[in-house]
């Protein structure tokens, strides 16, 4: 952490200051010119924010220069984080993995056509959403445990793997008993309680990036599940809100390169929420593979007109499965296994 | 919600999106012109979002004409709604009210030194965290129940009304039991499982704007909660993320006009928060004040710089009490009554 | 500037850092830990940008501790720029200013009546667009010339000072010529060009804000035409682009006590395009003048209904006289001087 | 258009607005319910903006239906818009472009160097800054007129076409007579006076988005130039600005998108701007060409450390030779022709 005193600063406001450091046994070291007064201060500053020293008169302002981020930091652990499946799926090695499926799970009949064309396809994930977050109340919330249940059904019908989104922790054991993969959406990133219960899963966490998180609050997101002890994690980018109002959201495709430059967790894309236009979705779904991206995760409907929710951005089954050809023959190119 | 179609629509697509706004009893009236083609639909649509309809293969465009929603707007309901309390406080009449503490509730004698201060200023209601939601699992997360004891403790010795913040549905029978206004944090805004639960409630709340929330989004976390029966909500603008980085969060001072215009609610600043600077908080709630807010939630602070958390933007007592003199003058000259 | 390396960075890319940073005079000061390495820059680093030394492998991080702004800075001047016009009125003083007028000139008799309204209001400084940047090229882009000539004409006619917005350094000579205060508009506060120009003028430069402009960036446009010499800057206000959409723009009010902690410069607001509704100018102007802006730009029609431009924001001149009555009673009780 | 008027609109209010539209030769269509009165405006309505109408009192909301770019437009043109150069290079058809060169031309030895490495790239064209727009006036500004001829000149040696900024339109005859492709930069993209001179020129134009600008916005501009007479426009995506720190900005890849659905122009990007880190660009380079792009504009160096500015984002020869294999192969595969 940096510190740069004000320049009318008193004797009695510096020396304030550094018996506060001092009391969290943290060394101060001088770096003033004759112009500016900075110190340096060398420890462990984990347990406070560096705004909290503004409260220190004569302060003039503060800057972290080490990652406020431990356990999910690629300096902590060099080598990747796979997260392995018993089916042999693996995230975040040389597999490019696709989770696909409806928004909502909206009936047994629906799961059962939509997972076929998953199969198909050959894609070994299922999604679909039991609980439906939505920004308004009279909107359709979710066939809830009856979706869990007809999750699972259907994906060990087609022997796939079921991923879906938890909305708050007091559910966490339904989740446990139904689920393979746990989904936290963008609304809930900081629901610091909810991050809480996940480190104590034992399952692995598809962490959703907030709509205006940065990719430091993100890890920061990730290192509260991991500090609780699970650190199976993947990071998933579902776009970003911006001042464009085209797509519903903006992509921000480099977040891959960031997350793999500073963490060592897998990380994919969410085209389908990104864009919110169906349009859309093969380029940019072609684009994450080129940059790296270590999944996918896709809308696909069979009649998305009649989707209880976000219709727009679901693929239907032809076009989806143009994109999965498409798709592997990138990954071949590219030295990638499409899953 | 007024749909523009695509000029290449086929007569296919046309009847297949007349079919479903049919099955939705929703009136169609056509406005096109030989250039656009355009159609606006009457009735009820809060079923279903405008962007659903972009599964409609032909749909170029759609926009939402009414706002989204309904209890919580000032065409539900014409007249102000105004929270009263026990002691004569108002909060939504020609009252300004102060509400003011600590960021954090560190101690029975600190909360009691802060406590003084705020009975001495005239002020009634005393705020102070308990559970204490930090970006890092690193920092200091509050005293949690023991801090809700001595908040209602401290509280009731000085006869103050005590507001604080709940972190999950599962702790709101504490909150019920020792808080008068139950706070929901930025981060919270759309946690819509606790919006639910807050809906059950017999207690005020205060709705926190989330860091990116547009003012439509936060009145519909409002329209959540009072979906639920709870219709005491106190809207609290706290800043919001932009690119400007020498303040913590930017003060949107014309939320308070919005807010004022759409909805019936009260609605109050939290300079502390949106500056995070100290220095700024005595102007930023003059401001506040001639702008039309029904009151404030500050941080005061017996010293910050030793603060658990938040001490930058936490004015010392002799500070704050200036604060009040020049709210309470320019109370009097625009016919508001600072409590 | 403080350097942060990275861990694997190697004893030949210290070495080639090194000499870079000794090529540009620049002392090195090693503040590392076992953990961290880092080192402060001492010296004048104004020739470079922080970005510009990632192309040194082994950089991590770079991080700029001086302010990039010095003759702008407080640190530079201690005491309060204040414009001074022959007519006594001075903008950074104990004054507060009041610029009114349309959007557009669009005719004298126009100006006039509205001239009349901004005379009686007490105010002594009338605006009014010549040359309007519109983002359509089919909409009205002023009566150019001709309305420079009826701004001085009406201007002197009521003894006013008028200020006009320039499009292009190269009008530069007309508007010496015709107007009293240049404005540069928020689309062009990075027109470095134009800047440039700007700093040879005899006249004080009236400096929006741009759109998403950081207040650093802001502070650097005032930085180029001071350091071509003219110092006279009064900085202006005028909303920043947010997510918010029921406001134009967002008026950041903080940004008043921004500028005056950073620099000397004197600071305004303009309410009318920060709100772009004329329901909400009273209030802001009221909020500018609490908060300890030294004056407003405000947009005042006699017929809005039928403006040529942003008739939206204009108050009539019922409502503006209206606000002036109430902004004075403000300016009393703060010790302000209303003009 | 659509409006919605108030519920409390008078009868009188509903009058004066619909003779302003009446005056405007607009055909107006009732589309009220019971609950909300709308009325669609069916006509030219680019002489004013949307907002405009607010200045009527009784309107409550106003929506623009048509996009307001006209020549732009894919509706106005159908077929993609093809820029051709006498050396067969075509941007917009099935090429895929590269244009690479130094952040600044800094001698003629350095761009005969960086010349080499472009050509042996199998690229064709050069750019290279001659005039700098800085945010500091005190960093390295270009070396103007001179770096134009060395461009020039070099451009010729090698037999490439040559791209550069221009910073003003006074700058223009120079600007026609020694470069081939004239980029405005993104600071100056509503620079509407500029836009107007290039509206003039016979060379193709290069227009970068503005770090916030929507796609509107930029297409307006596009607008501008085109509404001046030149169709020649290439349309460039650098990067937005975002809340996320650790990329210079923020890649918007899904613009390549919505450029090619809104409009016929090509569009290409720049990665090197976008992420401000040499380490991204090859792979964001291969997602640019996965999404659809029709070209890129990179930044190479072959000395990036001693580059007089955006060293940060150069890439050294040899990664600039890796990364054009990389992309020559993935073209091959999408049936593009790398250039």
């Amino acid at each position: 952490m940096i510190i740069k005193m004000k320049k009318e600063a008193t004797k009695k406001q510096y020396k304030k200051l550094e018996e506060f450091l001092e009391s969290k046994n943290l060394e101060i070291r001088d770096v003033s010119s004759k112009l500016i007064h900075i110190f340096g201060i060398i420890g462990d500053t984990s347990s406070f924010e560096p705004e909290d020293l503004y409260a220190f008169e004569g302060v003039d302002e503060v800057t972290r220069v080490s990652t406020p981020f431990k356990k999910a930091s690629r300096s902590f652990k060099k080598e990747n984080t796979v997260i392995k499946f018993k089916n042999g799926i693996e995230i975040g090695s040389h597999q490019f993995v696709m989770m696909s499926g409806p928004c909502s799970v909206e009936s047994e009949e629906q799961m059962r056509t939509i997972a076929k064309t998953v199969k198909e396809s050959g894609a070994h994930i299922l999604r679909g959403g039991a609980y439906k977050p939505r920004t308004s109340p009279y909107a359709f919330q979710g066939l809830k445990e009856e979706g869990l249940k007809i999750l699972r059904k259907v994906g060990d019908e087609f022997d796939l793997l079921v991923v879906t989104e938890i909305p708050s922790a007091d559910l966490l054991p339904l989740f446990e008993k139904y689920v393979d993969i746990i989904q936290v959406g963008a609304r809930n990133m900081q629901n610091f309680e909810l991050m809480k219960a996940l480190g104590k899963s034992t399952k692995p966490i598809l962490l959703k990036r907030g709509l205006s998180a940065t990719i430091e609050e993100w890890l920061m997101s990730a290192e509260y599940i991991m500090n609780g002890g699970n650190e199976q994690i993947i990071m998933c980018e579902r776009g970003i809100r911006t001042f464009e109002k085209y797509t519903r959201n903006t992509l921000d495709i480099s977040a891959v390169l960031s997350i793999k430059e500073l963490s060592h967790l897998p990380v994919i894309i969410d085209p389908s929420h990104a864009a919110g236009r169906w349009s859309m979705i093969e380029k940019l779904s072609l684009a994450s593979l080129a940059v790296g991206a270590d999944g996918l995760i896709v809308e696909v409907h069979n009649n998305p007109e009649h989707a209880l929710s976000d219709g727009a951005q679901s693929l239907k089954p032809k076009k989806y499965l143009h994109m999965v050809d498409k798709l592997k023959e990138l990954s071949t190119l590219l030295g990638k296994d499409f899953r």
